[in-house]
């Protein structure tokens, strides 16, 4: 019998692959929160930290906790480190999830060898990140950063469920109250810090021969959604210049997002979603709606990206005359990573005779939010397939993912509390 | 007690109220091919035909037909009159109801009055014309017209019901069979003619201060679904030079359509549908699906404008790196208007001292179908608002409506065969 080269590499890729099992659709991995697929994946997470000899919980918003008790007795405090499980609609089956099985792994590997850490190990399968049923994200890490926007409540999703109907049917602990959403939340002064491991979701490491590299801060983003205002009429008969065609305006302002952030090499911007409601062949748009997604490594350089754009598109609207009305989703803003944090975690890559790469992140992380109330650090694996993700051909191969998990186990072993 | 200066004008815009009450959606007026408001709706026409004094009968395809026998026998041939009862989405209520109520109201003053005509007149409520569940248009005159094309008994709705399951379930005569859809056609040589009395649905009459204008043909419009593919990626972490975004790819497209069109005066384009399917404001848009709807009065232009148009989409994909599929729902050409049939319409109104206004036809109608058979015409009628159509403000005035149906009155008393 040979011995897998890869042994916690390739069972973090199978039980990836065990997971991505549970869909909300057929042919591909959509696992939206509180759905079926979603609440199974959350069980099969609490028993595979159990398994690995964690303490399991399940907070009020769905996040599932597992704890890896210190040797130092019950008043330790605890380093944080987790991810997401949600996903985008036909996304990737790393995109978050590896940064709960890796430490699973990780986890279960010092247990098994009664290895014990002086400090309490939390592992967070965060519930909700991407945003995608309730059309906010950071949902989960929000309520355990004590950060939960009692607004969102009333949010619905496309069947028109509020958030609190949802979380109320769930069986969640607290069914949707907001004190229990607001008790959920973690106590600053216990945490040592938050770390995340992720896969980097773009092609910088695949292209420098990387498998591993520091992240220095988190990339803010803001989001919009943007609804433009026409007039129907009847696509034969109204003649070109007596149009007040609501695509046509929009097709303008997509155009602008992308020739504005492309000029600009840190900043990018997208129109994720796009519809005529209701729209008919032979009918002029009377409205059109589209998502706005703006982001930069500099806060600076995104609003003054947004800034230009939404004059923009305000421009293009007065000229067509058609009306904009552009809403702002709360902005997030750049989270910068902490220097003493991802120097340990250089310090091991470095002992290793790996390269301690430095890169931003500019897609957002439940790190973020955490590191509103501590300090944070994440390590990237390398993206496969020309650094997708978002995308049924994110990958990462077991060789990498093996050499995260030591390093990780290394980065456990030797962690230093701040100064 | 005053009498109502324009009775029949007032009686076709209380009937063209009544019937918008029954609509697939509050608050507005949807009635889509055999949903319950249009078998409704049916039903109703069919009322009022009969208490008009015409015999009734429902086709295989659910074409309300009510025949006001001629005074010379049972063989004498027909005039055929009449319109569509479908609507498009929160469409107006004369569009195609018009030329259905019209000639009852017509027909039920002649019959009060012991006037009868020296041939058969046939008023055709048409079931379908504007393609909205089905995506296809002018089925209805097309099974009358002989026309009916055999592949569209497959074609699905947005539920995946198909052509063939609906009128199987709809109860109509024939069940959706292919045999009965065939024999349901008319036979031509009993035809004198068709005439079509439609409101303008543009704003040419209005601007010109004239009530009624004669149309000299239908101009011909072809009609693309054209569904644009790139790749889905993150928003965040995907380089603008890197990416290859469908939603972005397609707003070049609509401008494209829209300044193609714009060039030349008769020409207009389109685009009424548009969708980032399963988008997510965080993922870069890997497919978007749009319909292009293109029409000129003459072939030619259209053609010309289409070559261009197609080849651009083609440029503009391989350019961005995107995969384009353009197409083509069947086309249809030009209508021309028989002079024989429109010299009849002038007569009257000259003879009312009204203008013998002619003006094209850039929206498609029932007659373009029937003229596929038989000799058409049409009179159109003033539209309110500033021409708008397929719109819930698409109005006319009673007066206007009373006018038009008094010169339908002498147009059939007076009406002479060709030749």
């Amino acid at each position: 019998m040979t011995q897998n080269p890869h042994p916690l590499g390739q069972s973090i890729i199978d039980r990836a692959e065990a997971l991505a099992r549970f869909s909300d659709m057929e042919g591909g991995l959509t696992c939206a929160f509180l759905t079926p697929a979603h609440r199974s994946a959350q069980a099969l997470l609490a028993q595979w930290m159990e398994e690995a000899g964690m303490q399991v919980r399940i907070d009020a918003i769905g996040n599932v906790i597992g704890r890896y008790a210190a040797d130092a007795g019950a008043d330790a405090r605890v380093l944080m480190t987790g991810s997401h499980f949600d996903t985008v609609r036909n996304g990737g089956r790393y995109d978050g999830r590896l940064g709960i099985l890796l430490p699973i792994a990780v986890v279960g590997a010092l247990n098994a060898s009664g290895i014990r850490l002086p400090y309490h190990l939390e592992i967070v399968g965060f519930a909700e990140e991407e945003g995608l049923r309730f059309k906010t994200s950071f949902l989960a890490s929000s309520v355990l950063a004590g950060r939960f926007d009692a607004a969102l409540l009333a949010r619905t999703d496309a069947d028109g469920v509020t958030l609190a109907e949802a979380l109320a049917a769930s069986g969640l602990p607290g069914h949707g109250e907001l004190a229990a959403l607001q008790a959920a939340a973690v106590d600053p002064a216990t945490l040592l810090g938050f770390v995340e491991v992720h896969i980097e979701q773009g092609p910088v490491l695949l292209n420098k021969d990387l498998p591993l590299g520091v992240v220095t801060q988190i990339a803010g983003s803001s989001r919009f959604q943007v609804r433009i205002e026409g007039q129907a009429s009847h696509a034969g008969t109204t003649p070109m210049g007596m149009r007040r065609d609501a695509a046509a305006g929009t097709a303008e302002m997509i155009l602008l997002v992308e020739s504005r952030c492309s000029a600009v090499p840190a900043l990018v911007g997208t129109v994720g979603q796009l519809l005529v409601p209701d729209g008919s062949s032979n009918v002029i748009p009377a409205a059109c709606t589209f998502s706005m997604d703006i982001r930069a490594g500099e806060d600076d350089i995104r609003e003054a990206a947004i800034a230009d754009i939404v004059a923009g598109i305000q421009q293009i609207a007065a000229r067509r005359g058609l009306s904009a009305q552009v809403d702002r989703i709360k902005p997030v803003f750049n989270a910068p990573c902490a220097r003493w944090l991802m120097d340990q975690f250089s310090a091991v890559l470095r002992k290793r005779g790996l390269a301690a790469f430095e890169l931003p992140s500019g897609a957002g992380h439940d790190a973020m939010m955490m590191q509103r109330i501590t300090d944070v650090a994440m390590l990237f694996v390398r993206c496969g397939n020309g650094g997708i993700s978002h995308n049924p051909l994110e990958t990462i191969t077991a060789e990498d993912a093996q050499l995260a998990a030591e390093v990780f186990v290394d980065f456990l072993r030797h962690f230093q509390p701040e100064g």
